[in-house]
């Protein structure tokens, strides 16, 4: 499966990680599909962190405005980019500790399943377990 | 306000820090825009950083050459990518000891103040006093 | 020199480093020029590692294949971008230890020489003497 | 104001980004004063990350049975570290949007005071204006 | 389980990654127990890396050597620092692929099982096997 | 050669990369020996850095102060550290463009030579060359 995605970057030398953390809580309730910093090293010996937005057509506009409100940014790069994709369905695995809810993924004859995070921490604290035991 | 720019990267695993800072500070004087170095992790267990440089074309093919000459890359990714920027005005702004350099930045209706790192540098060293008291 | 060279990108907050390590492995059996690992903040507190993969047609789609069959990706990141390279020949240089293999680099009037590493430390080794005392 | 504090410290290459932030958490709720997470590159080129805790000698022990227990660390360093600290006084402070809970510090002449992130977040959000707008 | 371990540390701005991966090598094959490099960022500008050790009485001395031999460094800090560890125990595991060599861990009331990761990749690579598939 | 020296650390989620690289001029101009900065990853999300400076006892308590004057620290650790260094010696040392100023470092019968950057940096610029040329 193939899709376009947006990815917007900055490089902020001049925001403390408080607003960076801020910041990313707003992207996500606005609706981007990723978000995440990256340790780089500036001009003048500052230290700082780019920041990185994945975000569908319908919510562009607004991951911008939410950089430009929320942050220094003065400036930020916008490209299009396109993605390959494993194709996904909702599915539900057994662990020793009852269902938790999984993905699985197919893309031409490899297939795997992934375990819900939110599932699997759920059941870990209901049952007093390590996440591992739910996990593996 | 939007414009076009050249990004150009390479990974550099045979480099050192006083040759990567000293690359940096040739290419602002060629008039870089931006540059900034990232930590990876490269083939053969070795640590190393990503040059990353913002230019506009006319100092494009210098800026490729400074990496050429200065570095060890024999070869780096040359892309031309979309900015979208707030619009920036020259104004000053009032602290406790005095006037300082800043820049107004506007995109729709978000407005932000910024004030000039060097011109708050100055001041705060003029005055004895922590750099925070001119910033806030 | 110019060329075309695909870049392959995926965020992974769910693989461990060992997993990571062996699929850069696979990776660069299987034909890629360059893989490297960026340490990334991501959502929800987690620590992460962007993988990118930097790699040639004929490659490509078994590339994407091992990403997507040894870690936890479940989509990734193709551009397609342009490189600048100096041209390469294969040389050799004498050290105080005997010769080792090098690359002479050069574009337009930028001429440099690079010492193989594999032939270095095979003569660093063999001669008991740093590896800096070949490589100077 | 001079106190003493535990420091454990482990490398991790065999845990996931989404098994560390658990971890975190896990250690926050049992009384850990700090948890941080640093970048490394260690052996047989594995991308990872080193887990740090700070906490005092009541939680001390539960602190290393939670990493021995969520994680796949086999081994920990622990130090006993001394530590300096500005004095702390809970104040208010005005922002335009009204009152934040704050953090009068003092260490010999030195004062600052420091805005709760959670109180400015709260305000922010209320008001429907940039964190930053708080904060300042 | 406790012991005392040393930790030799040293910042390099001077080194190139493939120097540094060099001296890890020379550093294992000198019975370092661990040995890991940090991205910091160091005076000037430049972007470097944090040697760190870990190590015995028996070949602490030659780990000091080796870097000042290996690296630029021209000192390096040394610590001795108590460690807790987990009790452990080779064990084989079975996978639906075959046995593999592993550690059963326990410390007080916790218990936990790791495969071996060079026996895992040597099964892995004999069936034609994702890594997970054996690790899970 | 042997010494003791202090180490100074805190982590740092509330600053900017702006007021880190001025906090460092300020701790070097007071004295310290080293200062440097780590990316690390903290609490509810915030891309972060941890603050090192190593001093001797004249500079320490002003150091200290350096850093709760010119950061958000509200506390750091203080350690007292032992190093191992190898013996100094100024020197000069001939390369193609002229003299530079170097350093011969002695360890038992381990010997170096390292050429000072400032004075490296002065003959490649005088002689409009690349930095390496002078280096190697």
């Amino acid at each position: 499966m193939r899709d376009e995605i947006w990815v917007l970057t900055t490089n902020l030398d001049d925001c403390t990680g408080e607003t960076l953390a801020y910041c990313m809580e707003k992207l996500f309730d606005a609706g981007a599909r990723d978000v995440w910093y990256t340790p780089i090293f500036m001009k003048k010996g500052r230290p700082a962190y780019a920041l990185s937005v994945m975000c569908k057509d319908d919510v562009k506009d607004e991951c911008i405005r939410i950089i430009f409100r929320e942050t220094s940014a003065i400036g930020m790069r916008v490209s299009r980019e396109e993605r390959v994709l494993m194709d996904r369905e909702a599915v539900t695995a057994d662990t020793p500790y009852g269902t938790v809810d999984a993905k699985l993924l197919t893309y031409e004859d490899i297939e795997k399943t992934t375990i819900e995070y939110e599932s699997a921490k759920a059941l870990a604290e209901e049952n007093g377990v390590p996440l591992s035991a739910i996990l593996k």
